[in-house]
């Protein structure tokens, strides 16, 4: 027996480049761009992107910010890099040293773009069709000028509801997307589907997908069974184990009781290193003894470095075990659903915690 | 007119000195030391412990992770750096590179100690008093030999509910502590009390106080108005202003639906940021005219990079303008409460993003 203290975060890229592959496969008259922002998930932006171009021969890639532009382009010489949240005055730099692509959104930031045109580069244009988040309204499209409209290397839009297979929304956005597309910009290549609209159907995919969430192992696709591999597994070490004697309170606020003697384990790693606090008296953390798979319960409040489990019944748990709070059997999609969340949320907190020992497979 | 597309985060370390002058004054018998684990709640462990150290005079640090001791040693030449995890194989390096002192919790870490014992540090023996976390149980104690007991330099505990003014937790731990100190570690300082416990009067004080959350500004004494300055303002350009026809549904799953006609901007910060994503449909973002203050509402979900905030009646919004996620009329105490969490979660998270101009003041 020994001691360890600190937990591990290991992401497989191997398993990132089979979705990437599964993924491009599923739209294969589309251009598969890699989605990279937010640090690629959390799981490192420069590693994923690297990885991607060097061995998926991906070319394309979007990020929402010039900064994270500036980390791929590091990594990605010869790439498209598309900056979602476009081109500012605090990020031109950026865009300038780096030959970045801006998404341009709203009449401003085409007037922007109009006074620091960047050489060589021609900019997205996004156009909304039923999100209502950022996107030319109609209205806009309508002001244009010709030149205006030839400015634009592509036109993208961005679906609400593509992981609910028959949603309203998918409809109508198609086909806002198709009638704006062709009345004000007949042959430009088109962008619709991130990595959910890739399984509504060929229709959805255009000429570019964007691979984000799915790739990362996330099911866009809730609706059927995931046919993505888990990326990530997360551990982290018992710290302490002790019988727990009925009557005690377990954590802050003393929001459990034990109504029973109970045993507990101490497991380092709390919400500071990203694990959802919402996850308190709720979630679960498993623990593995030879070929078995034990569950436990978190009990009390998660604090900020530590989780307690209810080991109640699972034979010899010593510290220095390993506790399994992420793998191939309990996903982020599960941990989500757990904490009242989604997976997207769940992975880009984890991946931020410097703390984890960071290991790529 | 000009666009800017990347939050900002600005710490204001004036206060953090403020509150924790003001924290040692409400302790003047004890040692004030400074925790700084979880990278300072995500404010930055280096400038937080350096400054402390500087301006402070600071010479106490408490950290979780052996790695997050290292870096205070880099800052913090001369002072006392103690780990709470405790000191593990994955952690003995920095241990020894660093001089660090760990808090040691159950039989085993002893074990471990014993067997790695660093030149001129003696450690801190954590005992548990009703938090049932980390610490040594009254069975465990007894236990321990003449010399064992002879290996520490400090006995610590921590409350489970220092927060409740009132709370049979806080007397019960009290007793515990006089009582378990007095049996097995008589004469060796003590230390009980994070900030929470510092509001709870002299008697909880001890030899040192563990000055963490309220000198981050959090309220740890909820049942008054809090005595802390506010640290941090996050702030978030609008990307684009539109009107919101009646009927339109916004964000992410349509969870939202306009029943009137609205107005709205989509700001650049969203939960890969570090914004709880609980805070869809209810958080609230504040806009500045002149003098004057406006509270828009967040509606639809809050997605990855960006927030959509209703900003009917607001006058003269633009792209260009600056919206306040956090500042010091909507504190980290009032967003953790809109978002359903606490405001140490909050901070973690948001000090988390790399994408944040992150500027100290």
């Amino acid at each position: 027996m020994t001691i360890f203290t600190r937990p591990i975060l290991e992401i497989n890229l191997q398993n990132l480049l089979a979705n990437y592959k599964l993924l491009s496969k599923l739209a294969p008259k589309s251009i598969s761009a890699a989605v990279v922002k937010d640090d690629a998930y959390g799981l490192g932006a420069k590693k994923v992107a690297e990885f991607l171009y060097r061995e998926g021969g991906c070319r394309s890639f979007f990020v929402a910010h010039g900064v994270e532009g500036a980390i791929v382009r590091s990594v990605a010489p010869e790439a498209e890099i598309y900056v979602l949240q476009g081109m500012g005055e605090d990020s031109l730099k950026d865009f300038q040293k780096c030959r970045l692509t801006p998404v341009i959104s709203c009449p401003q930031q085409l007037e922007f773009w109009k006074k620091h045109r960047l050489d060589g580069i021609r900019p997205v244009i996004h156009i909304e069709t039923g999100l209502n988040r950022l996107g030319f309204r109609e209205n806009e499209l309508a002001a244009l000028s010709a030149e205006d409209k030839n400015e634009f290397s592509y036109v993208m839009s961005h679906l609400a509801c593509a992981d609910e297979q028959g949603h309203f929304m998918n409809a109508r956005q198609l086909e806002n997307f198709r009638r704006l597309t062709a009345k004000y910009f007949p042959g430009l290549p088109a962008s619709l589907s991130a990595s959910d609209g890739v399984f509504l159907g060929t229709e959805f995919q255009f000429d570019m997908v964007r691979l984000g969430a799915a790739m990362y192992g996330i099911n866009t696709a809730p609706y059927r069974e995931n046919r993505m591999q888990s990326l990530i597994t997360v551990t982290a070490p018992v710290l302490q184990v002790e019988d727990l004697p009925e009557g005690e309170f377990v954590g802050y606020s003393a929001t459990y009781r034990a109504n029973s003697r109970r045993r507990i384990a101490i497991v380092s790693i709390g919400y500071g290193d990203g694990l959802p606090r919402s996850l308190s008296n709720v979630g679960k953390v498993f623990f593995k003894n030879g070929k078995t798979r034990f569950e436990a319960r978190i009990i009390g409040r998660i604090s900020m470095d530590n989780v307690i489990c209810d080991i109640t019944g699972i034979p010899d748990v010593c510290p220095g075990d390993w506790a399994f709070l992420l793998d191939e059997n309990y996903t982020l999609d599960d941990m989500g659903r757990d904490a009242g969340t989604i997976a997207y949320e769940v992975v880009s907190r984890l991946g931020k915690n410097p703390r984890f020992d960071r290991r790529y497979k």
